[in-house]
């Protein structure tokens, strides 16, 4: 071959294989490791309108505290060769039990200034699931929806029956003020003002949902564990000023929180009727099956084009069989993070 | 040629045809008409253990008397050129109405002797969804799952919020005895009766499922109007003594019900916690969009295999773009119908 030859085969293969690179990268893409020795974690916080001047520094370093302690509860389940759903639990209480986060302590008020929380978990091993829905006593809904997957017949159980069955089951109960934060407390005025005053804007059920001022703060995980099982779980308060024992996607198997040992785990944040009306996290999962996408472009794919199309916000975090980690959204900012297999942390904001 | 050979050659053609026809075949198969002219309708009443034995010949007849014009009232609105959504929702309201059915009035107990109904409607043009949950005083729970779609920014919402909002609605408020019949309290009653006395047997939720005995008698409506817009639509009392405000999968967005113009429309019935872990519409939807297969072959798909794979009990009726009607089961029976064009109705239990 000529010179000129030899140098424009190597331009072509450079951008091959930059393309192809580019099409499968996210910042958290992870090398592949032999199966036993790889596991891998991840988490998020909410996606939403979050900009820098909405968030102090000192505001920034206590999310990505928080985070960080939640990937290392989930990372010593993991380490020490437990199972991915527990990891996925651990981690999720720790978010669920700071006031920072939409989710178990520091959930968002109903219109009714009640606190009502949903929260879903999956095996992907088992496709197995358990899930709860507009409670309003569990300390830790995530837990709920463990006990419910792992101890009922059921997949979805809601409202005061659940809090029975959670009661039932050992795991504690407390009283609804415990779930009170003055902070949701004013969000929730300065949302039911802003909905007074602006009454043409109102839609026909009364609930205005400001859905590009607030972030949605939903708390998810998903996570590989040694023994090579996938599982997801998700957990929040729900949107600010919702009515009528509203329900998210985040405890619908298949929109919000979905894990299949075949393909990923998923877990969603974001406006959830438009997560609902897509079926996100499945949609992921046939990407990857049916479609033969990697981790990467179908958790794109949906949220960059299915979510968009539709008008849709929030983002989501995705994990494979391999224990690659993606996390798109397509809001200003998503808290996120994970934790590698020697135990350091990355978490991001913006 | 030689006579042996166009014998040969003929042999061989009429195989590949009638190989090509079963594997596409379904008795509810429908000619392809051009599509301003083409509509169709089909309706479950439930699948299950439907038995001859337990089913009195005029028992039998009462069945298809109601499901024939519960087709009728899709139909009259189908024809007339109007949508889908509507003639879904009219369908379903005549089989509410009726004691037969396991919805609206003859909806089944829960453990604490009361009917908590789920419906869930879906317009395949614009992916909208509405959904109503664990339901007790909405006379027609399917006309409230419309309403959310149509006037709240909602996509499900439940128990009394759901009540509370079909009533600013004005949609029509029963006292919670007009859901009583007394063939389904003796049900309760038995399968109580019968927990009590095989508690070896029984789970840890105190909820016996006795799934291979009953039949679940959700109501199921899908339908292609002359504006080539599917609707699905779904409405059930759940099932008989469940507890703790379980929710099925009927409300459910891609579990029960599922509603896509690309690809197809359709509706549940069976044994709600495995539709949920299979995320069993979407999936219909996206083995065809993904996958490529025809409507026969990816609803055959879920419920013959993947169902059964997880030992699930079911059915599902599948319309697709085309007005093409499948409606596979892997249980003894469901009761199922579909009208064609002309007005010509055809129902089956068996």
């Amino acid at each position: 071959m000529k010179p000129g030859t030899i140098f424009l085969v190597s331009i072509l293969i450079l951008l091959y294989f930059n393309s192809a690179r580019s099409q499968d990268t996210s910042d958290m893409k992870r090398k592949l490791e032999p199966l036993r020795n790889n596991f891998a974690l991840a988490i998020h916080g909410g996606a939403g309108n979050i900009i820098h001047r909405n968030l102090t520094p000192e505001q920034q370093q206590q999310y990505k505290d928080k985070m960080s302690e939640a990937l290392r509860a989930g990372y010593a389940i993991l380490d020490t060769g437990g199972k991915s759903i527990d990891a996925v639990e651990a981690s999720i209480r720790i978010m669920e039990d700071s006031p920072l986060f939409n989710a178990g302590k520091g959930s968002v008020f109903t219109y009714e200034g009640k606190n009502e929380m949903d929260a879903a978990i999956m095996d992907g091993k088992t496709l197995k699931a358990g899930a709860v829905a507009g409670v309003r006593t569990i300390k830790n809904p995530i837990s709920a929806a463990k006990k419910v997957m792992q101890k009922s017949k059921f997949v979805l159980i809601s409202g005061k029956g659940a809090e029975q069955f959670a009661k039932e089951q050992g795991l504690e109960i407390v009283d609804t003020s415990y779930f009170f934060t003055e902070e949701r407390w004013k969000q929730l005025i300065q949302v039911r003002d802003s909905a007074k005053t602006d009454s043409l804007k109102n839609d026909s059920t009364g609930s205005i949902i400001n859905k590009r001022e607030d972030h949605y703060g939903t708390v998810g995980c998903v996570a590989l564990d040694r023994h090579g099982n996938l599982a997801a779980g998700t957990s929040t308060g729900g949107i600010v000023n919702k009515k009528y024992n509203r329900i998210g996607d985040s405890p619908l198997i298949g929109a919000g929180t979905y894990a299949n040992n075949k393909t990923c785990a998923v877990s969603c944040t974001g406006h959830g009727e438009d997560f609902i009306r897509i079926v996100a996290a499945k949609t992921i999962s046939d990407l990857m099956e049916y479609k033969g996408m990697s981790v990467s472009q179908a958790a794109a794919e949906v949220i960059k084009n299915k979510l968009s199309e539709i008008k849709g916000d929030g983002g989501t975090i995705v994990i494979d069989k391999n224990g690659i980690i993606t996390m798109p959204f397509n809001t200003t900012g998503m808290f996120r993070g994970y934790i590698d297999r020697k135990g350091k942390v990355t978490v991001k904001i913006f």
